[in-house]
């Protein structure tokens, strides 16, 4: 490509809307133009990063034996009514009537089409398994679009759907996709975790999510160092971080603690180290009545040691605990006989169902609120002072706590979540009655995964993690152009002209996306923009390295550049592209 | 590709919805899949021709010099507001509100987006020409949506926006588009025509319209045999067929004609022939009062030969006809004193405007109306029995009739339209103001030109141009694959399976779309699937053959297989494929 046939702008300043590196860094380099609150144009430089993320994402979903087809992105609600999300979605849900007033969607993902299709055109064992995939535009209409290409309303994925006959072929396809997505991100050349997430219902290994690590990422992962343990905040195991319960040592003692309603205040209080202190977190859960059974209302106590913080995903998986809410005052008072501040599970006013951490399971002697005001429990001990709690692991892993594999200790990275695959099982043939017929003539459920990839948030996530005070620094198999030739005098020097022309018709015909800078920019200018773009190698072509028969090579993270004689030139930046 | 790792889904019998050819073999071929009316999923099978189309649009429209972004589906509806078109555009403009009540489209056209994108972008006369293009999702909420991919709702379209600085310049554009398109539809392997088609405000050659010819075209497209002469029929213009007036040799006869309002029926009772009759075609045109002027009423009389057709595009451009609307029957009765039936220019009750065809211009001795019920005038002659009248060209071509190049009679062809080029001018700039700023730092409106192609619907043209009785005869260029290989017991024969592979790697290695049909489907079922499917070149490998050394190719358009030596087939598809 030459620059003069190609679309160049940049910008010395971002606008002020961009508040991340990678908003400002792609406005800066004319990546992208902001049509609409999250909406945006692809320019020419940022579709070419979207094109190779893309095709290699194509590449590898072919490679592993998935389909290539394309649904729709408005779709009748009808579809979406079948499975209650019509309902349920939200308004991110963007919904639209057309002109005879029926209600449709803009796609924000695909699952109800598709599944459509699946219980048409799957009615057969013969068919299975079956991989369909799709790259295509999806909305989700954000309250608070930002960011960018990382929270946009309008944006691109690729979505795939497996069908399988049972579970055994799910966890295959799963596990196919799995590898597909390990291959796409190491093809991208970003550094990336998959980490098991929670999937629900499902549960079990059903789920990881894929983050391109960047210290700006919104999402905490949780790794092991010395295994291959990853999972992500929600997900990761939390284990008892006492090996048994020490006996008690103290009486119950009801203590002043006048005005020291946190953990943190009143271990300070009492000279007592914070990890000897209990939180207490109030939960209610409301039935409806129906024919059956009665209206009925819960409150849990959940105990958390004072450092911990409260997992909520985990909550929601205790048995009885699923659609919690947080207690009101009004309840806290009618329960515990007093406002939030002093609470804890001696003495309640009425009956509560106690859920210990596993950690606070195994303390001994500890402290809590004595549900009253400016007063707590010192020396309290399960079984004599109350009774024995229902333990579960309700609260988020800390750095250093024990890998649940029990090879060392936790550590946390900041990530962005960019894929995700899913073991969605039969949650939507059943709403939709997708079923083959088996080699008995026997209707089954199709079992399902879905498996998605943020094609657009990639470009964001990668120059999270590659960038500097210059510019993106994209990795070459990514980049918009992998080499720019940067003639000093194209315009004006005969050799100049006819060295650059060679080398790049050289690179063209050695398959090298290459651009040539012929604006006829000053070096200055010229080398600014590129470093901003960030194109991954620039080659100068200068009279006086010509005299010498040498051009100047330098990688865009070399902090030098590098002489080059004119007869290796092809070669050298044919091994560096290998070579990352 | 190997046909197990792909989806064929062929059906029997089209659904009954389908009504043209195109829309039956795409159903029955596996190629697409009805999600709502006017909207579907390009199964695997059709997107597969989706994308070598939109390929060969992309390295044409690449070559061109036009550079690629990607506008987003989803656009505000300020930008529609600037422009009008949120307004005028009517039902089919898809109107959407997002979560804050704030309004929307789902794009029919990307005009007012590309404008913004100039006006900010192209801010100095340096940055022109410029070719903007995309290959984007489009959504037209037509009332009636059919014929599948030719008049679907949701479609896909390629889109060019070219910005200059003059005139001058957008001719050029706009003739480096008209190349490219002529390239692009050469390579689809399709017959097609462009014509000259009208373009309203600009005149001139400022549009050609893209068709590819099919019996069962919507469209009719006019062209002279001996010429390179060719336009739509809103555009193609008619020559008076009579050189000279000739002189009046009868006397204005008022005669009775009973019951007989319609030309051919008043030639026959007069034993006249139908050349000698005239139409009259009343029109009015209504204007609302503004502070300068008051409101105002006229009404036009249209006089065409009997044997013709009004051409109301042409009867548009007549100056001060403009927005005319047909005359309801008060109005017939209160300017001719009769109801519609017997009218013609002569002894009208008020003022009319009377606008001769070229034809009748030049006519004598002529058959009207008389205004009076079951009578008609014989014998009128121009200038003696009523004034010479306002000629203008406004009627439809038929066959046979002079080329306006004077190279002979025209022909007429059916055409579907699939492609648009077209010279917006400053309509949108100047609605935008979108200027640059020339060297003299003075502000001056970008020349814009527009260039659609109908990616989707190029599908639905060249199966209605490539079809037989057994199913779609694609082009090699743009079929779903070029080759198959049907295998005669690929799991069954050691020597078919070993022979096949060798050859579909051969294939592979030199670069051939070539698909492998491994599904153990009888001879009889996989032939038929793949005729429907319309691959162009099929390859058949049987034991039988193999004893001999030798395989069976057919052309899909070929009556007869050829038998072909085993060693020679890789070379002789290949040569094939070039021939194409």
């Amino acid at each position: 490509m030459r620059a003069s046939r190609f679309f160049i702008s940049t910008l010395k300043e971002a606008p002020s809307d961009a508040e991340i590196v990678s908003h400002k860094l792609m406005m800066r380099a004319g990546m992208i133009k902001r049509i609409s609150s999250g909406i945006y144009t692809y320019m020419p430089m940022g579709l070419r990063v979207i094109r190779k993320v893309e095709g290699i994402v194509r590449e590898e979903m072919n490679r592993s034996g998935a389909v290539e087809l394309l649904m729709p992105v408005v779709q009748p609600a009808e579809l979406w009514q079948e499975t209650g999300r019509w309902q349920k979605y939200g308004a991110e849900l963007m919904r639209v009537k057309d002109r005879h007033g029926r209600d449709f969607v803009i796609q924000p993902t695909s699952e109800e089409v598709i599944t459509d299709i699946a219980r048409t055109e799957l009615r057969s064992y013969r068919k299975l398994p079956v991989n369909f995939y799709h790259i295509q535009t999806k909305f989700r209409d954000e309250r608070r679009p930002r960011f960018g290409l990382m929270r946009g309303r309008e944006f691109t994925m690729k979505d795939a759907y497996s069908f399988d006959r049972d579970l055994d072929g799910l966890k295959q396809s799963y596990q196919i996709m799995y590898d597909a997505y390990t291959r796409i991100f190491q093809r991208f050349g970003l550094q990336f975790r998959a980490v098991a997430a929670d999937n629900g219902a499902i549960g079990g290994t059903g789920s990881h999510e894929f983050h391109v690590i960047a210290a700006t990422g919104e999402d905490a992962i949780v790794y092991c160092p010395n295994s291959d343990y990853a999972a992500n905040m929600e997900a990761a195991e939390s284990l008892p971080l006492y090996p048994t319960r020490g006996a008690a040592t103290q009486a119950l003692t009801k203590t002043a603690t006048p005005g020291k309603a946190k953990c943190e205040a009143v271990a300070e209080l009492l000279q007592l180290p914070l990890t000897q202190t209990i939180k207490s977190i109030v939960l209610t859960v409301e039935k409806e009545a129906t024919d059956k059974v009665p209206a009925s209302k819960v409150v849990w106590l959940l105990m958390l040691r004072g450092d911990h913080e409260l997992n909520e995903i985990k909550a929601n998986k205790i048995p009885g605990l699923a659609g919690y809410r947080f207690a009101t005052e009004q309840e806290i008072v009618e329960y515990f006989g007093t406002p939030p501040g002093y609470l804890g599970p001696v003495n309640t006013k009425k009956p509560v169902t106690v859920v210990a951490d596993v950690t606070v399971a195994n303390m001994h002697d500890f402290v809590s609120g004595a549900n009253e005001v400016d007063f707590h429990y010192t020396g309290v001990n399960w079984g004599r002072d109350l009774p024995e709690p229902l333990v579960f692991d309700i609260r988020n892993v800390v750095e250093g706590d024990p890998s649940p594999d029990g090879k060392g200790a936790l550590a946390i990275l900041r990530g962005i979540e960019v894929g995700h695959v899913f073991q969605l099982g039969t949650a939507y043939s059943e709403a939709m009655k997708a079923t083959f017929l088996d080699e008995n003539g026997k209707p089954q459920l199709l079992q399902m995964g879905c498996y998605g990839i943020g094609i657009t948030r990639i470009l964001g996530a990668a120059i999270e993690q590659n960038f500097d005070d210059k510019g993106i620094v994209w990795p070459t198999s990514i980049a918009p152009f992998e080499v720019v030739l940067c003639p000093m005098g194209y315009d004006r020097s005969e050799a100049v002209k006819a060295e650059t022309d060679k080398l790049y018709d050289t690179l063209l015909a050695a398959g090298v996306d290459v651009i040539l800078d012929d604006r006829g920019e000053r070096p200055g200018a010229m080398f600014a923009d590129w470093e901003l773009i960030g194109v991954p190698h620039r080659v100068v072509i200068g009279d006086r390295g010509l005299k010498d028969g040498q051009l100047e090579y330098q990688g865009r993270r070399d902090t030098e550049a590098t002489t080059v004689p004119l007869a290796d030139v092809a070669a050298f930046i044919k091994a560096r592209l290998v070579s990352q």
